[in-house]
């Protein structure tokens, strides 16, 4: 397994690094690249071994680490985003090799503390995620009385890259999922997978319009605040690239969609 | 990645490898050990890279390449299956380091040709399957004048592995995906993927009682008679190892339930 070589045009560049298990990650990458206009992002999808969701917890840490390690070899790596959940439960580090590392569960978890008033918080989540019972632990760490409710939905990847959109099987599929947790009266629901913000139509008409939404890519603009300085209004945008472990044309056509207005950069173009 | 080491047990004896992605391929296995029950196998799930169906064909063929040459490592391997249908599509090879392989494409063919009447033919399988027009060109290789018609299904193999099995949202995805094929007059319906056998149910009352559903399985039975000597009567059963490159309990509890009433045996335990 290689991971593929970081872009040449951005070596003497300051770059902050996001990586994800595939595609999903993009919508947080989204977020930040409009938060953060003149930074430079590196996105790594490690596409040739995805689902991460499904996989041990052994599986996840080691292919982690192997991405880690080679975003850290960039000599000017300001912070390394873990944008996929199953990679962060098996990440707790807040650095690696020096550099500052966010994982994906804390800033959900304080914004979802933030919005609940009920403290009966539901998760939604990959099989991985929710066995790892990392946003459990932790929102019982912050909040001792807050209650969790979780469920495991593996179609809801799936459905997001088959494109169901707004169809009435993904209502149906995301609904099964859902329903056990309104049950428990939630008021708040964590979209604990990066995926599921591309399915957000279905997820709010199955939780009605008063339960909050947690969405990963709103939490990790935050987080990342403290770590980046504000640059003057008059610095040059900076460069999205995106790259891949098993790229594909199918890849980047999705990337420019879930990207859009975004421009990304292809390595495996240049 | 290492692949995890052949039973020692089975080093002295004569066996049959078969491989798959993840555990699709036992609806394979099945079929098989219960046709040639003297003959030992050795199954090896790739759980850690699960699953091809989404992968580039350059990505297949070296994940496929790495099995073969483990498989091949053993003295008295009689016969090598290819049993996932995105793999077969990239080992054209009948034979590797000597020994026989046999894809799942060939038999299924064979199969579909023996029971089409009209000639119209559908297929139902992975993106990389249909993609890789694998099926399409050796039927139209045997039989000029067929007409194939294909419909790619993500999301069957994770409906599978959800078990949501007889179940109205399955029917519906099913109905959906196969609806085109119908409309084409299909008389004969080749499942191209070894976990679309679970869903048969399903696939079944999509199609209706007039179609013929083709199973790998059946198939591959057919084609392994010429290389297996038959064993005599008094012969004592074999050995079933399965492995995988990610072992966990769940993978445990399924591989049971799908081989049931035979038992396996797993070297991750041994």
């Amino acid at each position: 397994m290689s991971l593929p070589p970081l872009p040449p045009s951005l070596r003497e560049e300051s770059v902050i690094g996001v990586f994800d298990s595939g595609i999903g990650g993009l919508t947080l990458l989204k977020p930040l690249a409009e938060a953060y206009p003149s930074e430079n992002f590196i996105y790594i999808g490690d596409t040739a071994r995805l689902p991460y969701g499904s996989k041990s917890a052994h599986t996840i840490r080691v292919y982690a680490e192997q991405i880690l390690d080679h975003l850290a070899s960039h000599p000017k790596m300001r912070a390394i985003v873990v944008a996929c959940n199953s990679a962060s439960t098996q990440v707790p580090e807040k650095s690696w090799k020096g550099i500052p590392v966010f994982n994906v569960i804390d800033p959900g978890v304080q914004l979802a503390l933030k919005n609940s008033e009920s403290q009966r918080i539901g998760l939604i989540a990959t099989r991985a995620t929710v066995q790892s019972e990392a946003y459990a632990k932790r929102l019982l760490q912050q909040a001792p009385k807050a209650q969790i409710f979780s469920a495991a939905c593996p179609l809801l990847v799936p459905l997001a890259e088959e494109g169901w959109v707004d169809d009435p099987i993904t209502n149906l599929v995301v609904y099964r999922y859902v329903q056990p947790l309104l049950q428990h009266q939630i008021d708040t629901l964590i979209m604990g997978c990066t995926h599921y913000p591309i399915l957000e139509s279905s997820i709010r008409r199955a939780v009605g319009p008063h339960v909050h939404l947690i969405h990963s890519g709103e939490a990790m603009v935050e987080a990342l605040r403290p770590a980046l300085q504000p640059s003057p209004a008059s610095a040059p945008r900076g460069q999205i690239h995106v790259l891949a472990t098993d790229f594909s044309e199918a890849i980047q056509v999705q990337t420019e969609r879930l990207l859009q207005p975004l421009k990304p950069i292809f390595s495996a173009e240049t």
